[in-house]
Protein backbone atom coordinates (compact mmCIF):
# COMPACT_ATOMS: atom_id res chain seq x y z
CA UNK A 1 0.00 0.00 0.00
CA UNK A 2 0.94 3.88 -1.08
CA UNK A 3 1.79 5.59 2.20
CA UNK A 4 0.54 9.50 1.54
CA UNK A 5 2.14 12.36 3.33
CA UNK A 6 -0.28 15.77 2.99
CA UNK A 7 2.05 19.41 3.60
CA UNK A 8 0.79 20.98 6.66
CA UNK A 9 -0.44 23.74 4.59
CA UNK A 10 -3.34 22.68 2.47
CA UNK A 11 -6.46 23.80 1.55
CA UNK A 12 -7.56 27.34 0.68
CA UNK A 13 -5.20 30.33 2.14
CA UNK A 14 -6.28 32.65 4.08
CA UNK A 15 -7.71 35.81 1.33
CA UNK A 16 -9.30 32.57 -0.38
CA UNK A 17 -11.07 31.60 2.21
CA UNK A 18 -12.36 34.82 2.87
CA UNK A 19 -13.54 35.42 -0.21
CA UNK A 20 -15.38 32.27 -1.01
CA UNK A 21 -16.81 32.55 2.56
CA UNK A 22 -18.16 36.07 2.19
CA UNK A 23 -19.22 35.14 -1.27
CA UNK A 24 -21.56 31.92 -0.10
CA UNK A 25 -22.80 33.90 2.76
CA UNK A 26 -24.31 36.30 0.37
CA UNK A 27 -25.19 33.80 -2.13
CA UNK A 28 -26.82 31.87 0.95
CA UNK A 29 -29.60 35.14 2.26
CA UNK A 30 -29.70 36.51 -0.86
CA UNK A 31 -32.44 36.76 -3.54
CA UNK A 32 -30.46 38.75 -6.05
CA UNK A 33 -27.59 37.07 -8.23
CA UNK A 34 -24.47 37.18 -7.16
CA UNK A 35 -21.54 38.29 -9.82
CA UNK A 36 -17.66 38.19 -9.81
CA UNK A 37 -15.58 40.14 -12.44
CA UNK A 38 -13.83 36.96 -13.39
CA UNK A 39 -13.62 33.91 -11.48
CA UNK A 40 -13.24 34.62 -7.72
CA UNK A 41 -10.60 32.07 -7.73
CA UNK A 42 -8.10 30.35 -10.09
CA UNK A 43 -9.82 26.59 -9.27
CA UNK A 44 -12.35 25.78 -12.34
CA UNK A 45 -13.83 23.06 -10.04
CA UNK A 46 -14.69 25.16 -7.15
CA UNK A 47 -15.52 28.11 -9.66
CA UNK A 48 -18.28 25.66 -10.60
CA UNK A 49 -19.24 24.94 -7.12
CA UNK A 50 -19.98 28.93 -7.12
CA UNK A 51 -21.81 28.65 -10.07
CA UNK A 52 -24.48 26.21 -8.54
CA UNK A 53 -24.59 28.02 -6.14
CA UNK A 54 -25.88 31.45 -7.91
CA UNK A 55 -22.30 32.84 -8.07
CA UNK A 56 -21.96 33.12 -11.60
CA UNK A 57 -18.22 34.63 -13.38
CA UNK A 58 -18.74 37.33 -15.65
CA UNK A 59 -15.75 39.09 -17.95
CA UNK A 60 -17.22 42.50 -18.00
CA UNK A 61 -18.97 44.75 -15.69
CA UNK A 62 -20.34 45.84 -18.46
CA UNK A 63 -22.59 43.04 -18.68
CA UNK A 64 -23.94 43.32 -15.41
CA UNK A 65 -27.29 45.27 -15.09
CA UNK A 66 -28.32 44.60 -11.21
CA UNK A 67 -27.57 41.93 -9.04
CA UNK A 68 -24.60 41.95 -6.32
CA UNK A 69 -20.99 42.62 -7.58
CA UNK A 70 -18.20 40.12 -5.38
CA UNK A 71 -14.52 41.17 -6.40
CA UNK A 72 -12.25 38.51 -7.11
CA UNK A 73 -9.70 37.83 -4.39
CA UNK A 74 -7.13 38.77 -7.22
CA UNK A 75 -8.31 42.09 -7.23
CA UNK A 76 -9.79 43.68 -10.17
CA UNK A 77 -9.01 46.85 -11.79
CA UNK A 78 -9.32 50.86 -10.99
CA UNK A 79 -11.61 51.23 -14.18
CA UNK A 80 -13.99 48.52 -12.98
CA UNK A 81 -14.75 49.82 -9.31
CA UNK A 82 -15.30 53.29 -10.86
CA UNK A 83 -17.92 51.70 -13.19
CA UNK A 84 -19.10 49.44 -10.62
CA UNK A 85 -19.57 52.47 -8.69
CA UNK A 86 -20.59 54.63 -11.16
CA UNK A 87 -23.49 52.09 -11.63
CA UNK A 88 -24.71 52.13 -8.27
CA UNK A 89 -24.05 48.38 -8.24
CA UNK A 90 -24.01 46.33 -4.64
CA UNK A 91 -21.07 44.87 -3.97
CA UNK A 92 -18.94 43.47 -1.90
CA UNK A 93 -14.93 43.56 -1.71
CA UNK A 94 -13.44 40.18 -1.38
CA UNK A 95 -10.00 41.28 -2.85
CA UNK A 96 -7.66 39.56 -0.60
CA UNK A 97 -6.17 41.90 2.16
CA UNK A 98 -2.49 40.91 0.98
CA UNK A 99 -3.44 42.08 -2.11
CA UNK A 100 -4.56 45.28 -1.07
CA UNK A 101 -1.13 45.62 0.75
CA UNK A 102 0.87 45.57 -2.60
CA UNK A 103 -1.02 48.28 -3.75
CA UNK A 104 -0.85 50.30 -1.11
CA UNK A 105 2.27 50.10 -0.82
CA UNK A 106 2.84 50.88 -4.73
CA UNK A 107 1.04 53.82 -4.64
CA UNK A 108 3.10 55.07 -1.48
CA UNK A 109 6.01 54.63 -3.75
CA UNK A 110 4.60 56.09 -6.39
CA UNK A 111 3.57 59.14 -3.93
CA UNK A 112 6.67 59.73 -2.72
CA UNK A 113 8.60 59.94 -6.48
CA UNK A 114 9.65 56.49 -6.74
CA UNK A 115 9.29 54.78 -10.53
CA UNK A 116 7.31 52.06 -9.33
CA UNK A 117 8.31 48.12 -10.46
CA UNK A 118 5.64 45.51 -9.83
CA UNK A 119 7.66 41.85 -9.76
CA UNK A 120 5.57 39.55 -11.39
CA UNK A 121 3.55 38.31 -14.37
CA UNK A 122 1.95 41.26 -16.48
CA UNK A 123 -1.05 39.12 -17.36
CA UNK A 124 -1.70 37.83 -13.79
CA UNK A 125 -5.25 39.74 -12.72
CA UNK A 126 -3.52 40.65 -9.51
CA UNK A 127 -0.78 42.19 -11.97
CA UNK A 128 -3.03 43.91 -13.69
CA UNK A 129 -4.94 45.35 -10.80
CA UNK A 130 -2.17 47.11 -8.74
CA UNK A 131 -0.84 48.55 -12.32
CA UNK A 132 -4.12 50.10 -12.64
CA UNK A 133 -4.63 51.60 -9.39
CA UNK A 134 -1.16 53.38 -10.39
CA UNK A 135 -2.96 54.46 -13.83
CA UNK A 136 -0.59 52.14 -15.36
CA UNK A 137 2.41 54.00 -14.21
CA UNK A 138 4.33 51.30 -13.53
CA UNK A 139 6.41 48.85 -14.60
CA UNK A 140 6.53 44.96 -14.68
CA UNK A 141 9.62 42.90 -14.32
CA UNK A 142 9.65 39.13 -14.55
CA UNK A 143 13.80 38.58 -14.51
CA UNK A 144 16.67 40.91 -14.09
CA UNK A 145 16.86 44.04 -15.98
CA UNK A 146 18.57 47.15 -14.79
CA UNK A 147 17.00 49.99 -15.14
CA UNK A 148 18.49 53.69 -14.16
CA UNK A 149 16.62 55.86 -11.77
CA UNK A 150 17.24 58.15 -9.11
CA UNK A 151 14.22 56.78 -6.59
CA UNK A 152 13.28 52.77 -7.71
CA UNK A 153 10.17 51.15 -5.74
CA UNK A 154 9.74 47.50 -6.10
CA UNK A 155 6.43 45.80 -4.77
CA UNK A 156 6.12 42.30 -5.39
CA UNK A 157 2.94 39.74 -7.10
CA UNK A 158 2.05 37.77 -3.96
CA UNK A 159 2.50 34.80 -5.23
CA UNK A 160 5.76 35.22 -6.92
CA UNK A 161 8.53 32.58 -6.13
CA UNK A 162 11.11 34.39 -3.95
CA UNK A 163 14.29 33.73 -5.93
CA UNK A 164 12.81 35.47 -9.46
CA UNK A 165 11.80 38.51 -6.58
CA UNK A 166 15.34 38.79 -5.58
CA UNK A 167 17.07 38.18 -9.26
CA UNK A 168 14.43 41.64 -10.11
CA UNK A 169 15.88 43.39 -6.97
CA UNK A 170 19.49 42.49 -7.66
CA UNK A 171 19.59 44.05 -11.09
CA UNK A 172 17.82 46.87 -9.46
CA UNK A 173 20.02 47.69 -6.92
CA UNK A 174 22.66 48.70 -9.76
CA UNK A 175 20.72 51.13 -11.74
CA UNK A 176 19.24 53.29 -8.66
CA UNK A 177 20.62 55.80 -6.40
CA UNK A 178 17.64 55.10 -4.12
CA UNK A 179 16.12 51.76 -3.91
CA UNK A 180 12.86 50.65 -1.92
CA UNK A 181 11.36 47.07 -1.45
CA UNK A 182 8.35 45.77 -0.10
CA UNK A 183 8.68 42.27 0.01
CA UNK A 184 5.08 41.74 -0.67
CA UNK A 185 5.22 37.98 -1.40
CA UNK A 186 2.28 36.81 1.21
CA UNK A 187 3.41 34.33 3.69
CA UNK A 188 1.27 31.47 2.27
CA UNK A 189 3.18 31.35 -0.55
CA UNK A 190 6.43 30.86 0.80
CA UNK A 191 5.30 28.94 3.63
CA UNK A 192 3.38 26.22 1.14
CA UNK A 193 7.13 26.18 -1.15
CA UNK A 194 9.08 25.64 1.49
CA UNK A 195 6.84 22.58 2.72
CA UNK A 196 6.14 20.88 -0.34
CA UNK A 197 9.95 21.26 -1.39
CA UNK A 198 11.01 19.26 2.02
CA UNK A 199 8.15 16.70 1.69
CA UNK A 200 9.77 15.89 -2.11
CA UNK A 201 13.14 15.31 0.11
CA UNK A 202 11.28 12.37 1.29
CA UNK A 203 8.66 10.93 -1.05
CA UNK A 204 9.19 9.10 -4.08
CA UNK A 205 6.20 10.92 -5.86
CA UNK A 206 5.00 14.16 -5.47
CA UNK A 207 0.55 15.63 -6.30
CA UNK A 208 0.72 18.97 -6.85
CA UNK A 209 -3.37 19.60 -6.57
CA UNK A 210 -5.15 22.47 -8.09
CA UNK A 211 -6.25 24.90 -10.86
CA UNK A 212 -3.90 24.77 -14.04
CA UNK A 213 -4.64 29.02 -14.64
CA UNK A 214 -3.72 29.05 -10.67
CA UNK A 215 -0.43 30.84 -10.78
CA UNK A 216 0.76 30.08 -7.39
CA UNK A 217 -0.04 26.58 -7.99
CA UNK A 218 1.74 26.58 -11.43
CA UNK A 219 4.69 27.35 -9.45
CA UNK A 220 4.62 25.40 -6.28
CA UNK A 221 4.35 22.64 -9.35
CA UNK A 222 7.71 23.73 -11.38
CA UNK A 223 9.54 24.49 -7.81
CA UNK A 224 8.74 20.76 -7.02
CA UNK A 225 9.08 19.20 -10.78
CA UNK A 226 12.99 20.73 -10.18
CA UNK A 227 13.70 18.66 -7.32
CA UNK A 228 11.49 15.44 -7.96
CA UNK A 229 10.46 14.92 -11.44
CA UNK A 230 8.24 12.30 -10.70
CA UNK A 231 6.18 14.92 -9.97
CA UNK A 232 2.87 15.79 -11.20
CA UNK A 233 -0.23 18.82 -11.53
CA UNK A 234 -3.78 17.58 -10.87
CA UNK A 235 -6.88 19.36 -11.03
CA UNK A 236 -8.79 16.33 -9.64
CA UNK A 237 -8.12 12.48 -8.49
CA UNK A 238 -9.52 11.79 -12.11
CA UNK A 239 -6.38 12.82 -13.72
CA UNK A 240 -4.78 10.65 -11.89
CA UNK A 241 -2.58 7.31 -13.30
CA UNK A 242 -1.70 4.43 -11.81
CA UNK A 243 1.64 4.08 -14.07
CA UNK A 244 2.74 7.37 -12.19
CA UNK A 245 3.68 5.06 -9.19
CA UNK A 246 5.35 2.27 -9.93
CA UNK A 247 7.62 0.64 -7.42
CA UNK A 248 6.64 3.99 -5.39
CA UNK A 249 5.90 3.35 -1.63
CA UNK A 250 5.66 6.66 -0.34
CA UNK A 251 3.46 9.86 -2.15
CA UNK A 252 3.52 13.51 -0.92
CA UNK A 253 0.41 15.93 -1.83
CA UNK A 254 0.57 19.44 -1.65
CA UNK A 255 -1.66 22.46 -2.72
CA UNK A 256 -2.26 25.83 -3.86
CA UNK A 257 -3.94 28.28 -2.12
CA UNK A 258 -7.21 27.98 -4.27
CA UNK A 259 -7.63 24.40 -4.05
CA UNK A 260 -10.66 23.49 -2.14
CA UNK A 261 -10.05 20.90 0.80
CA UNK A 262 -12.72 18.50 -0.45
CA UNK A 263 -10.35 17.91 -3.29
CA UNK A 264 -7.62 17.22 -1.66
CA UNK A 265 -9.45 14.57 0.35
CA UNK A 266 -10.63 12.95 -2.64
CA UNK A 267 -6.62 12.63 -4.36
CA UNK A 268 -5.65 11.74 -0.87
CA UNK A 269 -8.56 8.39 -1.26
CA UNK A 270 -7.81 7.84 -4.83
CA UNK A 271 -3.72 7.05 -4.06
CA UNK A 272 -4.90 5.38 -0.92
CA UNK A 273 -6.92 2.81 -3.17
CA UNK A 274 -4.13 2.28 -5.80
CA UNK B 1 57.71 50.35 -29.74
CA UNK B 2 54.81 49.82 -27.26
CA UNK B 3 51.79 51.84 -27.73
CA UNK B 4 50.31 53.18 -24.30
CA UNK B 5 46.62 54.01 -23.45
CA UNK B 6 45.48 55.28 -20.61
CA UNK B 7 42.18 55.51 -19.28
CA UNK B 8 40.41 58.97 -19.51
CA UNK B 9 39.73 59.06 -15.71
CA UNK B 10 43.12 58.89 -13.68
CA UNK B 11 45.09 60.42 -11.34
CA UNK B 12 43.29 61.29 -8.62
CA UNK B 13 39.76 61.09 -7.85
CA UNK B 14 37.67 64.71 -6.74
CA UNK B 15 37.68 63.21 -3.03
CA UNK B 16 41.11 62.46 -2.75
CA UNK B 17 42.16 65.59 -4.79
CA UNK B 18 40.29 68.06 -2.33
CA UNK B 19 41.96 66.47 0.59
CA UNK B 20 45.39 66.62 -0.44
CA UNK B 21 44.99 70.41 -1.97
CA UNK B 22 43.52 70.91 1.60
CA UNK B 23 46.30 69.70 3.55
CA UNK B 24 49.19 71.15 1.29
CA UNK B 25 47.39 74.90 1.13
CA UNK B 26 47.90 74.54 5.21
CA UNK B 27 51.21 73.07 4.85
CA UNK B 28 51.94 75.55 3.26
CA UNK B 29 50.60 79.10 4.82
CA UNK B 30 51.37 77.48 8.45
CA UNK B 31 53.96 77.18 10.76
CA UNK B 32 52.48 74.47 12.89
CA UNK B 33 52.66 70.65 11.83
CA UNK B 34 49.94 69.22 10.13
CA UNK B 35 48.93 65.43 11.66
CA UNK B 36 46.70 63.12 9.60
CA UNK B 37 45.09 60.03 11.82
CA UNK B 38 46.21 56.95 9.84
CA UNK B 39 47.39 57.89 6.47
CA UNK B 40 45.60 60.46 4.55
CA UNK B 41 45.42 58.70 1.01
CA UNK B 42 45.84 55.36 0.52
CA UNK B 43 48.79 55.77 -1.14
CA UNK B 44 52.76 55.37 0.08
CA UNK B 45 54.55 57.57 -2.19
CA UNK B 46 51.95 60.68 -2.10
CA UNK B 47 52.63 59.97 1.95
CA UNK B 48 55.99 60.20 1.67
CA UNK B 49 55.33 63.75 -0.39
CA UNK B 50 53.55 64.53 2.52
CA UNK B 51 55.52 64.00 5.20
CA UNK B 52 58.63 66.03 3.18
CA UNK B 53 55.63 69.00 3.30
CA UNK B 54 55.59 68.61 6.81
CA UNK B 55 52.19 66.52 6.96
CA UNK B 56 52.84 63.83 9.65
CA UNK B 57 50.54 60.68 9.30
CA UNK B 58 49.86 59.51 13.10
CA UNK B 59 47.93 55.90 14.27
CA UNK B 60 46.65 57.59 17.14
CA UNK B 61 44.69 61.08 18.13
CA UNK B 62 46.49 60.83 21.95
CA UNK B 63 49.87 61.50 20.59
CA UNK B 64 48.69 64.92 19.14
CA UNK B 65 49.48 67.60 21.75
CA UNK B 66 49.22 70.50 19.30
CA UNK B 67 49.34 71.54 15.69
CA UNK B 68 46.58 71.01 13.29
CA UNK B 69 44.82 67.94 12.80
CA UNK B 70 43.73 67.10 9.01
CA UNK B 71 41.07 64.02 9.02
CA UNK B 72 41.91 61.70 6.73
CA UNK B 73 39.99 61.17 2.94
CA UNK B 74 38.32 57.49 4.31
CA UNK B 75 36.94 59.43 7.88
CA UNK B 76 38.12 58.90 11.07
CA UNK B 77 36.12 57.02 13.86
CA UNK B 78 33.70 58.97 15.69
CA UNK B 79 35.69 58.59 19.17
CA UNK B 80 38.21 60.04 17.37
CA UNK B 81 36.40 63.39 16.44
CA UNK B 82 35.26 63.44 19.86
CA UNK B 83 38.69 63.40 21.51
CA UNK B 84 40.28 66.07 18.65
CA UNK B 85 37.20 68.30 20.02
CA UNK B 86 37.64 67.66 23.35
CA UNK B 87 41.57 68.38 23.12
CA UNK B 88 40.54 71.94 21.42
CA UNK B 89 42.88 70.67 18.88
CA UNK B 90 42.38 73.30 15.30
CA UNK B 91 41.10 70.75 12.41
CA UNK B 92 40.33 70.07 9.03
CA UNK B 93 37.81 68.00 7.85
CA UNK B 94 39.44 66.26 4.83
CA UNK B 95 36.52 63.44 5.13
CA UNK B 96 35.61 62.72 1.02
CA UNK B 97 32.04 64.32 0.58
CA UNK B 98 31.18 60.90 -0.36
CA UNK B 99 32.16 58.63 2.65
CA UNK B 100 29.96 61.41 4.48
CA UNK B 101 27.01 60.44 2.25
CA UNK B 102 27.49 56.64 3.33
CA UNK B 103 27.18 58.32 6.70
CA UNK B 104 24.73 60.51 6.45
CA UNK B 105 22.00 57.97 4.54
CA UNK B 106 23.02 55.17 7.35
CA UNK B 107 22.22 57.31 10.37
CA UNK B 108 18.93 58.67 8.37
CA UNK B 109 18.17 54.55 8.05
CA UNK B 110 19.32 53.91 11.95
CA UNK B 111 17.05 57.00 13.22
CA UNK B 112 14.32 55.59 10.84
CA UNK B 113 14.07 52.06 12.72
CA UNK B 114 15.98 50.28 9.79
CA UNK B 115 18.50 47.54 10.69
CA UNK B 116 21.47 49.31 9.18
CA UNK B 117 24.09 46.72 7.06
CA UNK B 118 26.90 48.29 5.44
CA UNK B 119 27.89 46.12 1.91
CA UNK B 120 31.99 46.69 2.10
CA UNK B 121 35.32 44.90 4.15
CA UNK B 122 35.00 45.77 7.97
CA UNK B 123 38.63 46.11 7.83
CA UNK B 124 38.19 49.42 5.70
CA UNK B 125 39.27 52.57 7.45
CA UNK B 126 35.68 54.01 5.48
CA UNK B 127 33.60 51.39 6.81
CA UNK B 128 35.05 51.74 10.17
CA UNK B 129 34.23 55.24 9.90
CA UNK B 130 30.74 54.68 9.45
CA UNK B 131 30.19 52.10 11.88
CA UNK B 132 31.15 54.17 14.45
CA UNK B 133 28.95 56.94 13.80
CA UNK B 134 26.26 54.14 14.12
CA UNK B 135 27.65 53.43 17.70
CA UNK B 136 28.88 50.14 15.86
CA UNK B 137 25.03 49.45 15.51
CA UNK B 138 25.32 48.53 12.10
CA UNK B 139 26.28 44.87 10.02
CA UNK B 140 29.23 44.63 7.82
CA UNK B 141 28.58 42.06 5.05
CA UNK B 142 30.92 41.51 2.02
CA UNK B 143 28.93 38.72 0.52
CA UNK B 144 25.50 37.20 0.41
CA UNK B 145 23.94 36.48 3.68
CA UNK B 146 20.42 37.07 4.52
CA UNK B 147 18.90 37.88 7.75
CA UNK B 148 15.41 38.53 8.87
CA UNK B 149 14.25 41.86 10.10
CA UNK B 150 11.26 43.90 9.31
CA UNK B 151 13.49 46.71 7.81
CA UNK B 152 16.27 46.87 6.50
CA UNK B 153 18.85 49.77 5.12
CA UNK B 154 21.62 49.30 3.01
CA UNK B 155 24.79 51.65 2.22
CA UNK B 156 27.74 50.54 0.46
CA UNK B 157 31.63 51.22 1.29
CA UNK B 158 31.93 54.37 -1.42
CA UNK B 159 34.76 52.00 -3.40
CA UNK B 160 32.73 48.71 -3.24
CA UNK B 161 32.51 46.58 -6.98
CA UNK B 162 28.98 46.79 -7.98
CA UNK B 163 28.67 42.65 -7.97
CA UNK B 164 29.62 42.78 -4.67
CA UNK B 165 27.01 45.26 -3.85
CA UNK B 166 24.02 43.24 -5.58
CA UNK B 167 24.49 40.14 -3.88
CA UNK B 168 24.26 41.66 -0.86
CA UNK B 169 21.12 43.35 -1.38
CA UNK B 170 19.70 40.36 -3.54
CA UNK B 171 20.32 38.03 -0.09
CA UNK B 172 18.53 40.69 1.94
CA UNK B 173 15.74 41.06 -0.20
CA UNK B 174 14.65 37.64 0.49
CA UNK B 175 14.55 38.29 4.69
CA UNK B 176 13.17 41.99 4.99
CA UNK B 177 9.84 43.08 4.73
CA UNK B 178 11.15 46.73 3.78
CA UNK B 179 14.56 47.33 2.77
CA UNK B 180 15.63 50.19 1.78
CA UNK B 181 18.87 50.96 -0.08
CA UNK B 182 21.50 53.44 -0.78
CA UNK B 183 24.04 52.79 -3.86
CA UNK B 184 26.49 54.73 -2.09
CA UNK B 185 29.57 53.52 -4.69
CA UNK B 186 30.85 56.85 -5.75
CA UNK B 187 30.67 57.36 -9.26
CA UNK B 188 34.20 57.56 -9.93
CA UNK B 189 34.76 54.18 -8.89
CA UNK B 190 32.43 53.18 -11.61
CA UNK B 191 33.64 55.12 -14.24
CA UNK B 192 37.39 53.43 -13.34
CA UNK B 193 36.85 50.29 -13.57
CA UNK B 194 34.05 50.37 -16.38
CA UNK B 195 37.07 52.33 -18.37
CA UNK B 196 39.62 49.93 -17.47
CA UNK B 197 37.45 47.10 -18.32
CA UNK B 198 37.28 48.45 -21.65
CA UNK B 199 40.76 49.18 -21.87
CA UNK B 200 41.81 45.23 -21.02
CA UNK B 201 39.88 44.41 -23.97
CA UNK B 202 42.02 46.49 -26.85
CA UNK B 203 45.31 45.63 -25.38
CA UNK B 204 47.31 42.92 -24.56
CA UNK B 205 48.59 43.78 -21.03
CA UNK B 206 47.67 45.92 -18.16
CA UNK B 207 49.26 47.81 -15.43
CA UNK B 208 46.93 49.18 -12.56
CA UNK B 209 48.97 51.69 -10.99
CA UNK B 210 48.25 52.73 -6.96
CA UNK B 211 48.99 51.74 -3.41
CA UNK B 212 48.99 48.02 -2.59
CA UNK B 213 47.15 49.05 0.67
CA UNK B 214 44.38 51.09 -1.50
CA UNK B 215 41.40 49.18 -1.85
CA UNK B 216 39.59 50.35 -4.73
CA UNK B 217 43.27 50.03 -6.44
CA UNK B 218 42.70 46.43 -5.39
CA UNK B 219 39.80 45.42 -6.30
CA UNK B 220 40.40 47.18 -10.03
CA UNK B 221 43.28 44.64 -10.28
CA UNK B 222 41.19 41.89 -9.36
CA UNK B 223 38.28 43.37 -11.71
CA UNK B 224 40.96 43.60 -15.08
CA UNK B 225 42.98 40.34 -13.53
CA UNK B 226 39.72 38.66 -14.36
CA UNK B 227 39.92 39.38 -18.16
CA UNK B 228 43.20 39.64 -19.40
CA UNK B 229 45.51 37.39 -17.30
CA UNK B 230 48.79 39.95 -18.44
CA UNK B 231 47.48 42.40 -15.16
CA UNK B 232 49.94 43.60 -13.19
CA UNK B 233 49.61 45.43 -10.13
CA UNK B 234 52.40 48.11 -9.35
CA UNK B 235 53.14 51.07 -6.90
CA UNK B 236 55.96 52.94 -9.02
CA UNK B 237 57.65 52.51 -12.61
CA UNK B 238 60.36 50.86 -10.94
CA UNK B 239 58.31 47.41 -10.56
CA UNK B 240 57.94 47.24 -13.77
CA UNK B 241 59.86 44.06 -15.82
CA UNK B 242 60.76 43.59 -19.29
CA UNK B 243 59.73 40.55 -19.66
CA UNK B 244 56.05 41.31 -18.56
CA UNK B 245 55.69 42.99 -22.27
CA UNK B 246 57.19 40.10 -24.47
CA UNK B 247 55.66 40.35 -27.78
CA UNK B 248 53.50 42.88 -26.59
CA UNK B 249 52.35 45.82 -28.68
CA UNK B 250 49.72 47.73 -26.91
CA UNK B 251 49.54 48.16 -23.06
CA UNK B 252 47.00 49.74 -21.12
CA UNK B 253 47.14 51.70 -18.25
CA UNK B 254 44.57 52.50 -15.37
CA UNK B 255 44.86 54.45 -11.85
CA UNK B 256 43.65 53.86 -8.52
CA UNK B 257 41.55 56.80 -6.91
CA UNK B 258 44.34 57.89 -4.58
CA UNK B 259 47.11 57.43 -7.37
CA UNK B 260 49.05 60.82 -8.63
CA UNK B 261 49.45 61.84 -12.11
CA UNK B 262 53.16 62.20 -11.47
CA UNK B 263 53.50 58.81 -11.11
CA UNK B 264 51.16 57.60 -13.87
CA UNK B 265 53.10 59.73 -16.28
CA UNK B 266 56.61 57.86 -14.72
CA UNK B 267 54.93 54.97 -15.35
CA UNK B 268 53.86 55.58 -18.76
CA UNK B 269 57.48 57.17 -19.72
CA UNK B 270 59.35 53.92 -18.88
CA UNK B 271 56.79 51.59 -20.61
CA UNK B 272 57.41 53.77 -23.59
CA UNK B 273 61.18 53.69 -23.21
CA UNK B 274 61.14 49.67 -22.77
Amino acid sequence: MIEVIKTKHIGFCFGVKRAVSAVLREAGRSKEKIYTLGPLLHNPQMVEILKENGVEAVDDVSSVGSGLVAFRSHGIRKDEEEEIRAKGLRFIDTTCPFVKRVRRHALYLRRNGYRVVIAGDRTHPEVKSVLSYLDDDGMVFHSSFPIEAKKIGVVSQTTLDQETFSDVVRALAAGAVELRVYNTICESTNIRRREAVELAGVTEAMLIVGGKNSSNTTKLFQTVKGIQPRTYHIETEDEIREEWFAGVHKVGIAGGASTPDTIIDRVERRVNNL
